[in-house]
C-alpha cells in the first residue's frame, strides 16, 4: 500500500494556521489505501528565542527521512532580519539542493488582478534556487565606519545552470505553447549573464519544438504588466526569479493564492512546498488569512509525489471556490479550507 | 549673459529622432538672454563598427567641458549583448561620477496606465549610479566548459551609499509628503543590505520630518501595481534601481514618457540626461518614436542646471500634450516635439 511520510513545518505567524488547512485538504483528497504520516517541527522565532538554534544538523537529519516538507511561513519581526531567512530558509533550501524553485502563475477567473483590462495570466518560473546572489559569498571590512566596504557575491556554474535550464525545457515542452524565456541581466552583469545565455542557447538545440525568447529583468518587469500573457515558461537566477515571482504573484492574484516548490528533482532529499507569502504577524492568529496559498502548494507537493489525479482534483476545487467568491462575505481561514476540503471529497 | 553649453550624444536608433526634438524644445523654452551651444558626438554602433571603438579618453576629455549631457539611446542588435553598455554608457556613469540616478515617476491626467482603478502615481526613485553589481567586478573560470564558474561581485562603500541615501533625504525633504522608502534585499543579501540599512537609519536623525520605511526587493514590485501611490520618494541600489524604475515606468505611463537624469550634484563633472527607452531599432527612422520622455529630460537637464522656471514650462506642456491625446490620431515624432515647442513658447 502507498503512504506519503509528510514533514510538517508551521513556523511563525499565519503559518500555523494555514498549514492546518492545507493537511486538511490533503488528508480529503487522497485515496483511502493512501497512508498519510505528517511530524510536525517547530522551526522559526520561537525555537530561535529559546535555543538560539535555526536548523541543526541533527534537525535536517530527521528531516532528510521524509518524503517532502510542508511550511507555512517562517519569520517575525522580534528576530533581526537576515537571521531566519538565512539561517532556516536558505540554509534548507541549500542543504537538500532545491535547485528548482517552481512558481506557477495563474489568473483564474473571478480573481481581482491590479492590471486593467482581462489578461490571460498562466505561466510558470522556474527561479534557480542554489546559486547567484543567494549564496552567502560576500563580506564587510571596517563594519560601521565611513570606510565600510560590503560586497556580495554572485556565484554561477555551468552544472547549476545547467540543470535548472534544462529542467525548464522540459517543462516548456511539456505545455502546450511550449515557449520559454530566459530572464537575465546580460548587457551589465556579463559574467553571469554570458555563462546563461550560452548554456541556454545549448541546451535549447536540443528542445527544437521550443520557442526561446530572452529579455533583461527589467524589460521583464515592464513586460509582466503590459503583456503578461506573453509568458509560458520562465527560468532564471535565484535572486531575478525572487523579484519576478513576486511581480507575477501580484498580478495574478496576489501573494494569497501563490504557491511554491522547493524541489530536488533528483529525490535525493525531500523537497519543500510553501506559499510564496510571509508570516503576516498583524493578522496572525484572527483566522484572517487564506489558506489557498498553502493548499495549492499541497498541489504541487502532490504532483511532485506522483499523485497527479489528486493535485489536479485540488486545482479544480481551487479555481471553482474561487471563481464564487466575488460579492460574498469574507470567511475564514478554517471555513475556506473546510470549503476546499468538502470540494475534493466530493 | 548666461549660456549652456550641451554635449549632445543622439546615439542609435531612435535616438537621433527623439534628441533632435529634444533640442527643438529646449531652444523654444530657453530665454533670450541665455546663448545655447551644442556639440554633436557620435557615439554608439556605428563608431563601435567603424573603429572598434565606444568612449575613449579623449572623447571624456572633449564631453568634460560641457555643462550637460543630452543623450538619446545607445544600443542595436548587430553589436553584442553588453558590449555599449558596459563600453559607453556604464563607462561614462562612472567615469563621471553620476551616482545620482534620478527617476521621477508621475502619471498625469489622460495617461494609459496598464493598472485597473485611477491610480495617484507620482513618486521620484534615486537610483545608486556607481556600485553595486554594476561595477565590472567579477569574472569566469573554465570559459565555455562544463566547469565553467561566472561570478558577478557587488560592491558597496559606506562612502557611496551614504551620499546617494543624504541626497534622497534630502528630496524627501523638500517633497511635500516628505517619506522616504529603502528597497533593498537585507535578509538575503545581508552584507550589503546591513551597510544600506545601517546608513540609511544614521541619515535619517538628521532628517526628522522625513518618514521612512524599509521594503525588501520583492515587495516592493507588488506595491508597485497594488498601491503606488504609498511611495514619494525611493532610494535603492543600482540594480535594484534598474528593476524597479522600468517598472515603475510601466505603471505611471510607460517608457515613452519616463525621463532619466544620471547626475553627480558636485558639479565636478557635467551630468547626463536620457531617456528611460532603448533605441528601439525596430521603430528607428520611422517618425514612429515619442520624444516625450526625451522632451522631459530636458526639462530634468535644465532643473539641474538652475532653470527652474523653463523646466516646470515644459513638465507643464507635456502635461497639457498629454492629457489631450486620447482619441486623436497618432503623431509623428517631429509633430509632437513641434506642438510642445510651441507650447513652451507660448
Ligand atoms: C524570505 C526570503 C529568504 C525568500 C527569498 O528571497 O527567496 C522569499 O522572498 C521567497 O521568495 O521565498
Ligand atoms: C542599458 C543598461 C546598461 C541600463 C542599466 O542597466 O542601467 C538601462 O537598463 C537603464 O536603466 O539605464
Amino acid at each position: 500500500s502507498r503512504s506519503i511520510n509528510l514533514a510538517v513545518i508551521p513556523g511563525d505567524g499565519i503559518g500555523q494556521e494555514v498549514v492546518t488547512e492545507g493537511l486538511k485538504v490533503l488528508s480529503a483528497v487522497l485515496p483511502q489505501d493512501v497512508k498519510l504520516e505528517t511530524e510536525e517541527y517547530d522551526f522559526g522565532a520561537r525555537r530561535y528565542h529559546a535555543t538560539g538554534e535555526t536548523l541543526t544538523d541533527a534537525d535536517l537529519d530527521a528531516l532528510k527521512r521524509h518524503d517532502a516538507i510542508l511550511l507555512g511561513a517562517i519569520g517575525d519581526p522580534s528576530v533581526p532580519s537576515g537571521v531566519l531567512e538565512r539561517g532556516f530558509l536558505l540554509k534548507l533550501r541549500f542543504a537538500f539542493d532545491h535547485h528548482v524553485n517552481l512558481r506557477p502563475s495563474k489568473l483564474l477567473p473571478g480573481v481581482a488582478t491590479p492590471l486593467a483590462g482581462e489578461p490571460q495570466i498562466d505561466f510558470v518560473v522556474v527561479r534557480e534556487g542554489t546559486e547567484g546572489p543567494y549564496t552567502g559569498n560576500g563580506g564587510t571590512i571596517r563594519k560601521g565606519t565611513e570606510h565600510e566596504v560590503a560586497t556580495e557575491v554572485s556565484v554561477n556554474t555551468a552544472f547549476g545552470v545547467e540543470r535548472v535550464v534544462r529542467d525548464a525545457f522540459a517543462r516548456a515542452q511539456a505545455r502546450p505553447r511550449k515557449k520559454l524565456a530566459l530572464i537575465h541581466k546580460n548587457n551589465v552583469l556579463t559574467f553571469a549573464g554570458h555563462l546563461w545565455t550560452n548554456v541556454f542557447n545549448k541546451v535549447a538545440e536540443e528542445f527544437p519544438e521550443v520557442t526561446t525568447e530572452y529579455m533583461h529583468v527589467d524589460a521583464a518587469t515592464i513586460y509582466l504588466v503590459t503583456q503578461p500573457e506573453r509568458f509560458d515558461v520562465i527560468v532564471t537566477d535565484n535572486l531575478f526569479g525572487d523579484i519576478v515571482t513576486d511581480l507575477a504573484a501580484a498580478v495574478s492574484g496576489g501573494i494569497g493564492v501563490a504557491a511554491s516548490g522547493n524541489i530536488n528533482p533528483s529525490g535525493d532529499f525531500p523537497s519543500m512546498f510553501e506559499p510564496v507569502h510571509g508570516s503576516a504577524p498583524d493578522i496572525a492568529g484572527q483566522g484572517k488569512a487564506d489558506p489557498t496559498a498553502t493548499v495549492l502548494s499541497v498541489a504541487l507537493l502532490l504532483r511532485h509525489l506522483g499523485y497527479e489525479a489528486e493535485a489536479a482534483r485540488i486545482d479544480d476545487a481551487v479555481a471553482a471556490d474561487l471563481a464564487e467568491r466575488t460579492g460574498k462575505p469574507a470567511r475564514s481561514t478554517s471555513e475556506i479550507g473546510d470549503a476546499l476540503a468538502v470540494r475534493v471529497a466530493g
